[in-house]
C-alpha cells in the first residue's frame, strides 16, 4: 500500500532527501544535557546541516535552491530530529535570512545572503519586545534618522522595549534584523527593519549593545534565546532593509505603500513562511510521539481478560484507541492540509509578479489557522502520548518529555494562537478586505456587508470535487449516512456559515446598544474564536478530501477514506452540543454518532501501526529506548511464566 | 472577607503552621539545576523539614502527631514550595513510612519508625515493576520462604519484574518495602510486603541487589527514581510486614483474610493516603500557576481598543476569562471536595476500630476519582496558565515550566488516571460489593442488580442540605433558573444515574450477544469512564455546596456562591452535547447557558485577584520573576510614552 507516498505529498523528494542525507543518529536530540552542552551541540550541528536542503528557499546564486516549498518541508523534517536544531535553523535561514531576503534589496542580498546561507554569518530576528509580542504594530524601539551624520540612531527607551526571546542572541548571533519605529524629520513612519551588527569578531557585544540571556526555559535548551537593548547605537543608512520604505540622504521618506499600518502588515506578510514551518514542525513532533505511543501500545500488555491467554495489549482497549486513533486521524488531516498550504505558499512566493492581495491574505489566514490548529494539537497529543506510555513516558530516554517541552512554546510564538485565531476571525468577517488595522476592538466590523462572506466561504483545493460531493445526494441531513463525505463536508460548511452569521448579527446589535466600544467586540470574542475554529475544521477536511483524491493506489485510497471518516465524525462528535443546539443533529442521530465513531476505531484497530509507519520516520530518528526494550521484555515474560 | 478561611478548611492551623515554619525562599524550587544539584539540594532539605509537621501522620511516640489529616495537608502545602521535595517527603513518610506503619506490626514500628520519621533512615516503596504498574496484582517479583534457613528468598526472574521508577532508590534509600508474590510450601499467597535492606552504611548496594538509575525525567529532577533487582537475596523472616499475613517458622501461612486478592486490596486500601496527597498537591501546583497567570494578566496589557486610554489588560478579555476564571472556579470546587476527602480519610484512619467496608470502599473510590480529576485539571490548567503568560510563561525563572514538568507524571503515577476512573466506574456498577477481583474484563458486572446503585448515589456531605436544595422548587428543568442550586445539583445527579443505567443496560445486552468476553466490557469502556467522570462532577459539586454552607462570613458566602454557579454551569456547558442529546436541555436553553456563563465571567472579573489571593500562597513561595518585573515595566512604559 502506497500510504507513505500519499502523505509525503508534493515535496516527497525533499522528505526522502532528508531521510537519506540526515540518516543515523547524528542530528537526533540528546536527552538530559545541560544548557551549555545543548547550545554547543546545536550550534555545531547547525553548521553541519546541508544548506542546499535546509536553506533551499534562497536563490541558487546564494547557495539555496530557489524552492520556497522545499525550504518549509526541510524544516518540517528537522522537526523529527531535534526541535532545538529545527528552531535554530528556522531562526537563521527562515526568520533572519528570510527577512534579509524579503525586506532587503539587492545590495543587502549581495552583501550578506551567501554567508547567511553557508552559516558563516549567524544572525537574529529581533522583532518581539518584552512589552509587545502579539501587538508588534506598537513596538517601542525607536530608530531615528539624523541627516547630519547620515545614519540612524537606534534606541531602547525603557526595559519593556528591549528585544526579548530572540533566538541566536544570547550566544551566537553577530548581526540582527531589528524592528523599530522609523522616525525621520520628526515624523514616524511605522515599524521598519534594520540590519544591526551586535557582536564583534571576538564574540563580545558591540558598543551600545547590551545582550542578556533568557536562561533556562521549559525546553529548546539548544536555542540561545536572549535579550537585546540599544543605547543610541548608530546604524548606517544602508542598513535599513528598504524594499518597502527608504530614507534619502536628506531624510526624505519614500515608500511604494502610503499607509504605515498597511505597509507594516505587507512586510509581515512576506514573513509568513516561518509560521507555516512551525505548524509543520509541530505536526512532525506529533507524528513522532504517536509513532512511539502506538508502537509501545502494540507490545505493552496490562490486565488479564476472560477468553484471553495473555494480558491484553494496550491498543486493544477502546479508551486507548479513543486517545490515539482519533489523534492519528487528525494528524493525517493536518498533513494533507499542510501540504496544500505549502503549495499555496510556494506558488505565491515563487510568482514572477506579486500575486493579488486576496490570494496573499488567504495564504496568511490559512497559515494562521493551521499554525494554531497544529500546535495546539501537538501540545494535546504529545501529552496524551506521554500519558499513554505511563511512567516510561516520563523518562527522558524515551523521548516524549523532550518532544513535549520543546514544542510547548509553539502555541504562543510565531503568533499567539488565540491572537492568530482572532486574525482568522477578523479575516472571515471582513472578507480579507480592510484588514490592515490593528485589532482595535474590532469597531469597524459592524459595517461588514453580508456579501463579502461569499469570498471567505470559497472552497479550498479540489473545489469542484467538494462541490460535487456535497451536492451528490438529495435530501436533508437525517437521510444521509454518517460516512457520506458530502454530508460531512456540508455539516462543517454549514456550521462555519451559521456561526459567522451569528457573530455578525451580534456585532451589529452590540454596535447599537453597548455603551463601551470595547464591549462591542469583547462580548462576542468567544463566538468569533469559534467561527475561526469552525473555519479551520472545514478547511482541513477539504484539504484531506483533496489529498485522498490524489492518491492513485486503491488500497491507500480506501484506508485514507476511513481515516477521513474518523476525522470528520470525531470533529462533529466533539462539537455535538453545537449541532444539537442548532438542530443539525437530532438527539437520536447524535447518540448513534458515538457508536459509529467507536465502530471506526474498531475497524481501524488493525491498521494503527500501518498508519504510524506511513509517517516514514527512520528508526534511528525515533530514539526511544522503550521501543527497543519493551518487545524483548514481553518475550522474556511470556517464556518465563 | 474571610475567603481564605473558608478555603483553608478544617486543617487551617496546619496550613498556617506551614506558611510560618517554612517561610521564606529556603524550600522553594530552584530552576535550571542539573540533576545532580537538584538531588543534592532536595535530599539536604528533606532532613531540614520539621518532621512533626510533615510527618504528622505517625504516632507521637515515634515523633509524629498522630494526625492523618494533618499529614496529607502538610504534603499539600509542600506542593506550593517544591514538587520534588513534596514527592521526596511523600515517598519517605507517606509511602515508605506509611507502609511500615500500616502493613507492619509492633516490632517493625519499634525498630524503624523513629528513624524513618526523623529522616535518619531513608527508604523506598518498591511496588511498581517495569512490566506491571497498573495491574499490581500481577507483580512478578517472587519471595519464597525456605524453612531450612528460616528466611525468604527474594528474586527478580527477568527484567520486566525489576522494580522501576522507585523514589529514593537511585541515591538515598537504605531500606525498601518490596512488594512480591509470597510463596511458602510451594504455594502462592499473593502479593505481600517485605522490608529489605538495599544499601550498606557506605551507600553501596548490598550483595545480590542491583540498583539502576531512571536518569533524566521530564521533571522532578530532585527525586532520585531508580530500579531495583534482586538476585536470590536472603530476607530475614521478621522482615515480612505481617499485619495481614504471616509465615510461621515451619512455613505455615496464616492471615485474617482468606482470599488472596481480597487481602491484597485490603493492604492497598490502607495506603490510600498517598493518592489523596497527590491529588491535593496537584491542586496546590494549580493554585500557584493560577496565581501567577491571574496576577500577570492583571498588569500585562496588549492591544489598544477604542474608548480606552491605555492598552487593555489581559484579564479584561473574555477569552482570557474563559481560560482562567473557569479554571479558578474548578480549583475552588476541588479545594472543598478535597477538604471533605481528607476529613473522611482522617476519620477512617483514626478510628479505634476498623471502619465498615462500605466506608473504606467509599473512601478509596472518592480518592481515586478526586486524584484523577485534580491531576488532569492540574495538567490542563498549568498548560493554560503557561500559554496565558506567553513567552514569559516559557522561561524557567517565571516558575510555570517547573510546575508543568513536575506535575506531569501525577496523571499516571499513584494509579494511572484512566485505570482509576475504571475502578470508580466498577465501584459504581457493583455498589462497592464484590470489588476485589482484578479488572478481568469486568465479566462479573453483568450480574449487577439495580438496587445497589441506591448506595452509590447516596449524597455526600450535607446530605440533608442537598436534598432540600434539590427539592426546593417545584416544576421541571425548564422552569428553574440556571443559578438555582437545586437545579444544578439535580442535573448532575440525573446525568450520573442515567449514564450508569445506560452502562448497565449495555453490559447486560453485551453479555448475551458478544462472542468474545473481552468485548463485553471493552465495547462500553468509554461509556463506563463517562459514568465515572459524571459521578466525580456530582461529588465535587456537593462538596462545594457543603463547603459554602460552612462559611459564616456573608461576603465570602456570597462570592463563593457565584463561583459555585460558574463551576456547576461550566460543567454543564462543557457537556451540553449530553444534556441536549438526552433532552435535559432544550436547544434554546442550551444557547442561553453560554450567555449565562459569560455573564458570570463578567460579574467575577473584578474578583479574579481576590480569588487567587485567597489561596494564601506567600509571595516568596511564588518565586516568579514576572510578578515583580511586569508592574514596574508597565509603569515605565506609561510614564515614558
Amino acid at each position: 500500500m502506497r500510504l507513505q507516498e500519499a502523505l509525503d505529498g508534493r515535496w516527497a523528494h525533499v522528505r526522502q532527501a532528508a531521510r537519506d542525507r540526515l540518516a543515523g543518529g547524528r542530528f537526533v536530540a540528546v536527552p538530559g544535557e545541560t544548557i551549555g552542552q545543548a547550545r554547543a551541540r546545536v550550534t555545531r550541528l547547525l553548521r553541519e546541516l546541508p544548506a542546499d536542503l535546509c536553506a533551499a528557499g534562497f536563490p541558487a546564486e546564494y547557495g539555496g535552491a530557489g524552492d520556497a516549498g522545499a525550504a518549509v518541508v526541510a524544516v518540517e523534517m528537522l522537526g523529527f530530529l531535534d526541535l532545538s536544531l529545527m528552531i535554530k535553523a528556522g531562526v537563521q535561514w527562515g526568520l533572519f535570512g528570510g527577512a534579509v531576503a524579503a525586506l532587503g534589496t539587492r545590495r543587502h542580498h549581495d552583501s550578506f545572503l551567501k554567508d547567511i546561507v553557508s552559516g558563516d554569518l549567524l544572525g537574529c530576528f529581533a522583532m518581539t519586545e518584552t512589552g509587545h509580542g502579539s501587538d508588534v504594530h506598537r513596538l517601542q524601539t525607536v530608530c531615528e534618522y539624523d541627516p547630519d551624520t547620515e545614519s540612524f540612531d537606534l534606541h531602547t527607551p525603557y526595559e519593556a522595549a528591549r528585544k526579548d526571546y530572540i533566538g541566536n542572541a544570547a550566544q551566537d548571533g553577530r548581526l540582527a534584523v531589528v524592528f523599530a519605529q522609523l522616525v525621520t524629520g520628526g515624523r514616524g513612519h511605522g515599524v521598519h527593519a534594520f540590519l544591526v551588527p551586535i557582536r564583534g569578531a571576538d564574540g563580545e557585544p558591540l558598543p551600545g549593545v547590551t545582550i542578556g540571556d533568557d536562561g533556562h526555559k521549559a525546553g529548546l535548551l539548544g536555542v540561545d534565546n536572549g535579550r537585546l537593548s540599544f543605547d543610541h547605537v548608530r546604524v548606517h543608512r544602508d542598513m535599513l532593509l528598504d524594499r518597502y520604505g527608504g530614507v534619502a540622504l536628506d531624510g526624505t521618506y519614500s515608500s511604494p505603500i502610503d499607509d504605515d499600518a498597511r505597509r507594516f502588515f505587507t512586510m509581515l506578510g512576506t514573513l509568513v513562511r516561518g509560521r507555516v514551518a512551525v505548524g509543520g514542525a509541530a505536526s512532525s513532533a506529533t507524528k513522532e510521539a504517536l509513532t512511539i505511543a502506538v508502537r509501545y501500545g502494540e507490545t505493552r500488555r496490562q490486565f488479564t481478560a476472560p477468553g484471553r491467554d495473555r494480558e491484553v495489549v494496550l491498543n486493544d482497549y477502546l479508551a486507548h484507541q479513543r486517545k490515539l486513533t482519533i489523534a492519528l486521524a487528525t494528524t493525517y488531516a493536518f498533513t494533507f492540509a499542510q501540504d496544500e498550504l505549502v503549495a499555496t505558499l510556494h506558488e505565491v512566493q515563487s510568482a514572477a509578479e506579486p500575486v493579488d492581495e486576496h490570494r496573499q491574505r488567504e495564504l496568511e489566514s490559512r497559515a494562521a489557522a493551521l499554525k494554531a490548529a497544529q500546535t495546539w494539537h501537538a501540545t494535546r497529543t504529545i501529552q496524551t502520548c506521554r500519558e499513554a506510555c505511563g511512567g516510561a513516558g516520563y523518562l527522558a530516554a524515551n523521548r516524549l518529555p523532550g518532544l513535549k517541552a520543546d514544542t510547548d512554546v509553539f502555541t504562543t510564538f510565531e503568533g499567539d494562537n488565540t491572537v492568530l485565531l482572532q486574525l482568522v476571525a477578523k479575516g472571515l468577517l471582513t472578507g480579507y478586505r480592510d484588514s490592515f488595522g490593528s485589532l482595535d476592538g474590532w469597531g469597524r466590523t459592524a459595517f461588514v456587508a453580508e456579501q463579502v462572506r461569499e469570498m471567505v466561504l470559497e472552497r479550498t483545493a479540489a473545489r469542484s470535487l467538494i462541490h460535487r460531493l456535497i451536492d451528490a445526494a438529495p435530501g436533508g441531513g437525517d437521510e444521509r449516512a454518517f460516512t457520506d463525505r458530502g454530508w460531512q463536508l456540508a455539516m462543517l460548511e454549514d456550521r462555519e456559515r451559521h456561526v459567522l452569521d451569528g457573530v455578525i448579527r451580534r456585532l451589529r446589535k452590540n454596535s447599537a446598544t453597548r455603551e463601551r466600544p470595547f464591549d462591542v467586540f469583547n462580548d462576542v470574542q468567544d463566538h468569533a474564536l469559534k467561527a475561526a475554529t469552525a473555519h479551520t475544521d472545514r478547511v482541513v477536511l477539504e484539504g484531506f478530501v483533496a489529498g485522498i483524491e490524489r492518491s492513485a493506489d486503491p488500497a491507500a485510497h480506501a484506508l485514507l477514506s476511513r481515516v477521513c471518516d474518523l476525522y470528520a465524525l470525531s470533529r462533529i462528535e466533539a462539537d455535538k452540543g453545537w449541532f444539537l443546539e442548532h438542530e443539525r443533529l437530532t438527539p437520536a442521530r447524535a447518540k448513534a454518532l458515538t457508536g459509529i465513531v467507536n465502530g471506526l476505531l474498531k475497524e481501524l484497530r488493525p491498521q494503527m501501526t500501518t498508519l504510524v509507519d506511513a509517517f516514514g520516520i527512520p528508526d534511528e530518528w525515533l530514539a526511544s529506548a522503550i521501543l527497543r526494550e519493551e518487545p524483548r521484555r514481553q518475550e522474556e515474560m511470556a517464556s518465563g511464566s
